[in-house]
């Protein structure tokens, strides 16, 4: 049975209920005897270079709820991929910290630092385990159901679409929203949810697993203006066109060599403009939004399951570490949609690390333009209720 | 007394409450038998004059309440002024559908209609009541302490701020947040109801009631940036410099003449390129973006005081036009902040049409760079109480 320090750190890009899993975490390695010391690393990976901890044992239960309830990462994040060099500073630190349980909330990159550090205390028979919590708006790691963070973005995503087409039926027009996903659709196919009318938008979506041709997003928003005097449109950042080269970009690269698509209109103000060139002459009013950070990080718009699953993944990696001793990646297997229910297993980090997946192709429909039912019965018991909308009839 | 028909329409940006202001006046109109009939005018003005009515007298309540709860403008709104030909033609369908009250719910824009079909009712002698009822997220109409409308936006904005705050501290860098408000800074000034710790954003608040100088501004972020090694910044997308020249704009204008400034991220992505040439070598993480069209339609993030005041205006208006008969606008007044309350009075149409206002000198800091805490004392109480942050420590 190992037994010594924990350390745990946050990862990449904050969700909404990161730090339930942190907190998930903390409260059951303080149950645990295993566990010698809880080390909450300041930004991931550097903090742990530089030795930048804080002990986590000694808050109150009631500040740890204030923070699960708050979102964005508590102890800071990284954008850090650590190389080789690094990840060896990293277990020089374990080593002489007496660490036996890593534990890292991310997405595939983060569960790629996660292996490589486990690897190496493999072949240097360091007694050590290191699990990977998950977390990512993106909810493209593959082997789990979806992934803690998802569902909370998902559903900021959904009221904002709601409250949106109410506001495009209010004034007509055609509007473009821009919703995060670099690679995979998943969030942009949430604004489906939106829609509780067969009127109601959004109308056209928009996502990355299919390549976006401008003539034919100009031939769909003038099909469905000429249907429903409107047209809102979802569109993912990262939609690329047949050479999968992305539609519009501002052009910068994070420390990932991701291009940087988020934080700016310029994917918007694109297709607003081409819009307005497909009607030419006539008046048309076309607006675009681009919703950026707010997506992630918004509070009070929480998926309850997003909240109790992202708890229940950071309590379930720290036990099955201290019972096990086995590393690997958390993640979630659905057992019922209705009424929904699931529970963790543990998947090896090499399934889960480098390698993301993307909107599986029957989520998307033929004319990929658009989600099938089989997207709306897997998202909606993530998401949850939401508002009635009401129209005067 | 006046006996006849009401009609009720919607005008200009929706907001989050302004079908709880049109239910406040179904609801009452149900009540007085002077009402013989309330119609809903489809698009404000435009409905009017194409006889594009709605029966408001046959909705359940439980729909009613649906409607009310829903953002965005039920009936349709409009962003039309009419000239004398079209208030001509308005008043023409009201003669000849027995109209004896009309009540239109908007901003500035919309008292100027509804004051000029009221003096030209005068001038026929025809026996007629026409009232204004308030709302607008700018918060800038005269007389009334403040507008329905605005709070609900500002909550949207103080939790947008919330989070994204949390999101840089985990993620430092500078961070560049556009907020509508074209003219007035209030929207742009209750992102200061985030700050729940010295160290929290904004820590720089930009409105249009300053003129806005880019050097300033880089030596202000760079001294933020130098003191918590971040920088978050609400900006009003309506900033000019000492010209009155705007800082950036899209270039286009609505059908009022106002410049497009929302929808599109030019404004934000102009202050990060002004941030980076501040840092020249130097590398700096610098994000932004545009709030754009949630922050007015956004549903489940409503003020309770906002929502019950909007209800409050549409109901007050219908009693005071059915039991007095006199024209003009509903506005609130504040009777306490601790415990807030607030009641209804009417101020003649000329006070509040055609000029808005903006943000007192008393609730902007010395420097122009942020608010005062007589500002945080004002608009508190009309957002409400916000998720607390928790923070590791």
């Amino acid at each position: 049975m190992l037994k010594g320090q924990m350390v745990i750190g946050q990862s990449g890009g904050p969700t909404a209920v990161i730090n339930q899993s942190l907190v998930g975490a903390i409260l059951a390695a303080r149950e645990c005897e295993e566990v010698t010391g809880v080390l909450g690393a300041k930004h991931g990976i550097a903090g742990i270079m530089n030795e930048d901890f804080i002990d986590l044992t000694t808050q109150s239960i009631e500040q740890l709820e204030d923070v699960a309830n708050t979102p964005a990462a508590a102890l800071g994040s990284v954008r850090l991929k650590p190389g080789q060099e690094e990840c060896e500073k990293v277990f020089e630190v374990f080593k002489k910290n007496n660490v036996r349980f890593f534990f890292y909330i991310g997405g595939n990159d983060s569960a790629e630092t996660a292996h490589i550090i486990a690897e190496m205390a493999k072949q240097e028979n360091y007694d050590f385990c290191t699990v990977h919590i998950p977390k990512t708006i993106d909810n493209d790691l593959r082997v789990t159901d979806h992934c803690p963070g998802f569902a909370s973005a998902a559903r900021f995503v959904a009221l904002a679409f709601m409250g949106d087409d109410r506001d495009n039926a209010a004034l007509s027009g055609v509007k473009i929203n821009v919703v995060m996903g670099r690679d995979a659709g998943f969030l942009t196919a949430a604004s489906a949810l939106a829609k509780q009318g067969d009127d109601c938008g959004p109308h056209l979506i928009y996502v990355p697993e299919r390549a976006f041709s401008v003539e034919r997003f100009q031939y769909d928003v003038k099909a469905v203006v000429q249907k429903y005097g409107r047209c809102v449109v979802a569109v993912s950042e990262g939609i690329t066109d047949e050479h999968g080269a992305p539609v519009m970009t501002s052009g910068e690269r994070d420390s990932h060599g991701n291009l940087q698509l988020s934080g700016t209109g310029a994917l918007g103000d694109f297709l607003s403009g081409k819009v307005k060139e497909a009607y030419g002459d006539e008046a048309v009013r076309v607006r675009a939004d681009t919703f950026g950070y707010l997506q992630r990080s918004f509070p009070s718009v929480v998926s309850k399951v997003d909240a109790k699953e992202a708890r229940m993944v950071g309590d379930f990696a720290v036990r099955h570490a201290v019972n096990h001793g086995i590393p690997g990646s958390v993640a979630i297997k659905r057992l019922s949609s209705m009424p929904y229910d699931s529970e963790c297993f543990i998947t090896p980090l090499s399934t889960v690390a480098r390698e993301a997946t993307s909107l599986d192709d029957r989520y998307i429909n033929a004319d990929g333009n658009g989600v099938t039912e089989a997207w709306l019965a897997y998202v909606k018991p993530l998401v949850g209720d939401l508002p009635k909308i009401g129209i005067l009839s």
